[in-house]
Formats: C-alpha cells, structure tokens, sequence
C-alpha cells in the first residue's frame, strides 16, 4: 500500500541539525548560558499559579504576553507599538507558516536571497508557495537595485530578509527596506531579526521603520536573546491590519496556557540576561579578530555566531573539529563554516581545536 | 494600501466559541475539574528540573514523550504501540494541519459527515485543500453505504471521522471503518476520538483497528481526559510509514521542551485522573435520562457533552440559559444545543436553570 504522500515531498529528509554527542557543541546558534537560578524558580513558581486552570483553554490572544512583548521591544529598540501590534506563536516558525499560509500559498511566490536560513525554503514549501531564491552579492549583503530587480522580474508577495543573516551573520542595510518597501505595496518584506539582540552598538532595528511601512513583518524570537530556545517563542512586530490577518490563520489556541507563563517569566529577567548578552557579543568580536589574526577569513557578524573559512575541503575541516570533540555546523556557502558563539571557555577550546585542524590540514 | 491576503479569507472572521463573562461555562468542552494538587506540584518540580537546559533546542523527535503516550494507549485501550506508531503536535490542530500538509493541499480533497467538528473545513482551507461535507443519516451516523458512495465520488485523499462526533457526541461504529478503509488503499482515515475516553463501557476504540489498516490514523489529546486544555497536547497513532511522512511537513522543534515535561508529568497521573472521567460520564448519563423525562430529546453521548434539543427558536433558548447565568453553545443542526458536561454542582444549575426557560418559552 502506497500512502497519498505529496509528489514535492517524496524522497525528502525531514529538517534538522544532525546532532553528534561531543563535549562542545555549536551548531545550532544556541544561547550557551542556562537559565539563571532566580528566572527557573520563578518558572516554576509561576507555573505553579496557572497549573490549576490547565483544564481551561489558553487565552486565545495571548494578550498579557502580547502586551509585555511589546513593552519589550519598546524598551530594546526606542520605538512604540502595543499589543495588537505584537503577535506571538510557538517559534519563529510557526510565525513565518502563519505568514505564508495568509499571503503565500498556491500561485504565489515567496523571494529570499541566499546563501540565508534555509527553512525559508520549507516555508513555502509546507504553504504550497512557489520558492525564489536569490544569490547575495560577494560579500553576502543585497544592495537596492538587486532587490528592486528580483521583486519586478518575479513579483513575489512575501520576501525574507534576514538580518543579521544567518548563516552570515551579516546585517543589512535598512535603508533598502525603507526605500524599496513603498515601490511595493503588495508585498510583505519580513525582517527576520532572531539574532537582532546580538547587533553591536549603532546598529538598529527594522522595528524603527514600522510606522512608515505598512507592509513591513520584523520577526523576533525569545530562543536566543532569552536562552530559550527549549520554551519555543516567536513572535512578530507589524500593523494591526496585517496581525488581523493572521489572525484568520491562527489555529485556535496555538499558544499554550504554560507557554505564555513561561514566556510571561523570562520578560521579567530582561534585564538580568541582558548581561550573558555582551560576554556573547565580546566573544564574537574577539573571534572576529582572532580568526583574521590566525589567516582564516570571517563575515562581518552582527550575531551569536560567525562564518569563516576558507577551507578547500569544509567537510574534512568540520570532521576534524569533530574529532577534538567540537561540533560547527558545515552549512553556507562551499569552503565556509559557521560557529556559534559558546562561553569564553568553550571559545578558548575552539580556538586552540581550529589551529591544531589548521595545522594538520596544511 | 491593502495587504495581499489570499482571496478566500478576505472577509472572514476567526474561529472561537464566543466567550461571555457567566458564572456557569458549559460551552467548550473543556474537562471542569482542575488539575489536583498533587499534579501541580509535580508539574512545577519537573518543570525546575528541566528548565537549567531551556537555551538548548527541544528533543526535535519527543521520543520519551512518544514512548509514554503509546504506553498510555496501551493500557487504556488494550493495543500494542511503540513510540515509532505514535506522534505528538501541539494540540489536535496541529496533527490535523500536519495530515493535510503530507496528504491534503492543491488539486486534494478532504472529506467529512457533517454535522461535525467545524476546524476540519479550517484545517483545509488552511492548506489549500478542497473541502467536501456530507450530511450525515437522520441520526448523526454514517453508514458503510454512505461512505463508500461518498468516497467513490468523491475521491479524498483524506477523510475525517469524529468518534465520538462533535457535537452530537455520537460514537461511530467501527465495522464501517474496518470494512471500507481496505477498499481505499490512497486515502487516510483519521478517525478523531478527542472525546474517546468519555465512551461508554465496550465501546471500542479505533486503535485496535490499527493492525490492520495502514491508512487509518487515530488521534487523541490530552486536552479533555487529562483536563489540559491550557497545555495544547494533540496526538496520533497510526503506521510508523505515516508518521515518517508527517516528520517531512512538522516545524522542526515544534513541541517545547516545557509542553513535553508537562505532558509526561501528567501521563503519570493517568490513573487518578481516571476518577473524574466516572464523574463526568456519570453525569452525562444523567442528564441524557433527565433530558428524556423533561421532555427533551437528545443525541445518544459517548463523549463530555449533550446535544439536546429541540428548540423552535434556539437562539432564543441559548441566551435566556446566558440570563440565567449558563452559557452553553449554539452549535450543530438548526433547533438543537450543545452543553457540556461541568460539576455536578454546575449541572445542577444548568437543569434548574433549563427548566425555567422552558417554562418562561412555553
């Protein structure tokens, strides 16, 4: 008996980072702080509150965490939105399926410029919407006439940016956004900034251009500036119109009673976590230079992670980071690989792996 | 400037129960007892014990909680699982959109026997899926007649049945499925038994059909027997062939590292929680007698609710009960009402306050 699987999934692998059991792993761009003591007691305690109407459905609207996210990214990026200007799902991805399932779909394109986060692809995929991917320029940026000549050559109605890209990590220049975004009214030009927390000073959001463009989606996502990528929190910043939208595409109830505590929780410990953030964006700097010093070439990183290489032979240079028990993730443009950002310890092990590999590759 | 949303759900509304503030809430099938407290503690101690790793990624494949939901299966309905026949999303919905992801979409149908669970037509719109409805007999059932003249007509990639159906709460009998499903190797049977721990004693489930049906897929949730509507906890059992077709359309990381916790916690309470299902279908079997001798019909119920009627003007009936401090649900076919099962104490007042508005009606 033959299944009526689709004809476009047929023969596909199901997406994931392969996983390996060694001591340092960072591959997949995660926060490597835990949660502080103080934020899991409160989690718990908070829990604890709700648990006894777990048998109740969740607010419907999540409007509580829609309202102290928007407070947030108030506070994290001087501007003012509220809380129907906030909507909130289980990860960036089910964010980007909901975007997709209202202005994707059947005989729609959705546009993306690569190398960037290859679930864009399965986005469209998942949503029926014809996928275009673009080649960056040299330095993996896009500049405004390529984007204006892909958005008139294949009129899309929803483009990714993603700022800081991964798996670049390079940010964008928003005046591109600004200036091209109004020559295309009908399309959706999301701002992917899960990694925006990590930008060095100077550097803004997408979330400053809101109140000019009303086609503008900046996502965000509590997996790696709140250290949760376990607890699964995306959300986004974009006009009432567009979030009454979504709303037409929701599943009912999608976010759970616990998830909106726990998310509720952590709100609270901005400011606390906050300070793993700069040991973070240190880190990365120092990589940066570190890595020029020692004679590899890095990306420009806005992130909790950088690109470099460049290797002749990535995958025999991931292998042998692997066999002195560091895993990086073989991913983006061939010769390249990315790190994610560890703590300073892990960082020092990285170091001193990556010249052994260097010098016995050599 | 207007938005590109997708055609079909320009003018549509979002789906919801419609909340009123009423003492007495009988309207959305939720279980009324809360979580006891010995669950809550736990909930709260396993939840401190994982949340130390909440910056690293979810187990992509919840195999734990896999393995304890099909032993759960096991005992309650006496068949043989393993966590490769079982898989999890958040919430039914999500294992629904997860089906008609990997089976539905462009140029498929899904078909169902209406009256029912109104999210399947969602759940198809949502994916582009070509949604079919059939009325059901006179009596809420189908039979193997029906539905095979039906499926040849129509040929569905999938088909929904609601056993115990929502919102008659009649149970299917499983000969139909037993005896059609190996007529149509290509299309998937779900059979949706939400409510299937309310069923009555030897009323089978679906499950044990499994062995012999490779198309057939049996889901359940955690929201109504485990009283978690808060946590957002769907399942299915079915082939592991299947469950390897869903893993190609899943989000990766879809389910959180805190909803699996809280999930497993609970499963263990699986047997003291077996005591407030007694309650709740001895009430139901109550009121199904009282219904009769206040001269009511009523729809037979396996499930956590009644569908009783009939009522001349049941928008009338709906809102004089919302007077009376009880607010139940203007669903199903014209002239009937749905009420779930609360409290003995709520069901009390739901039949004193049914009787006045008989009486102010009459």
């Amino acid at each position: 008996m033959t299944l009526p699987l689709r004809d476009e999934l047929k023969g596909l692998k199901p997406y994931g980072a392969p996983q390996l059991d060694v001591p340092i792993k960072l591959n997949t761009n995660e926060n490597p702080f835990s949660p502080p003591a103080d934020l899991i007691s409160a989690i718990a305690a908070d829990i604890s509150q709700i648990a006894g109407e777990l048998n109740r459905y969740p607010d419907r609207d999540a409007i509580e965490l829609r309202t102290q996210l928007a407070q947030y990214l108030n506070e994290e990026s001087q501007v003012s939105l509220d809380a129907n200007q906030v909507w909130a799902a289980n990860g960036s991805n089910e964010i980007m399926l909901q975007l997709l399932q209202a202005y994707g779909g059947p005989n729609r394109k959705a546009l993306t410029f690569t190398p960037t986060y290859s679930m864009y692809e399965e986005y469209a995929r998942d949503t029926n919407t014809e996928f275009i991917a673009i080649d960056r320029l040299k330095d993996f940026s896009v500049n405004e006439d390529l984007v204006t000549t892909s958005l008139k050559e294949h009129s899309p109605s929803v483009v990714f940016f993603a700022s800081p890209n991964n798996p670049t990590g390079t940010a964008m220049d928003l005046s591109i956004i600004q200036n091209v975004a109004p020559n295309f009214p009908s399309t959706i030009f999301v701002v992917d900034e899960a990694y925006a927390e990590f930008r060095r000073p100077g550097v803004a959001s997408a979330l400053t251009l809101l109140p000019a463009l009303p086609n503008l989606v900046v996502t965000r996502t509590m997996s790696k500036a709140f250290a949760f990528a376990g607890v699964r929190l995306g959300y986004l910043a974009a006009s009432e119109a567009l979030i009454n939208d979504l709303m037409l595409v929701r599943l009912p109830y999608h976010l759970s009673s616990v998830t909106q505590s726990v998310a509720k929780t952590a709100l609270r410990f901005a400011a606390e976590l906050q300070a793993d953030l700069d040991v973070i964006r240190r880190e990365r700097d120092d990589l940066l230079v570190w890595l020029g010093e020692n004679g590899f070439t890095a990306a420009e990183s806005d992130a909790n992670f950088v690109l470099f290489g460049t290797f002749t032979d990535r995958h025999a240079a991931w292998q042998a980071l692997v066999d002195h028990g560091i895993l990086i993730r073989e991913v983006g443009p061939t010769g390249w690989l990315r790190v994610t950002i560890g703590t300073p310890t892990e960082m020092q092990s990285f170091k001193t792996a990556l010249l052994r590999v260097k010098a016995e590759m050599s």
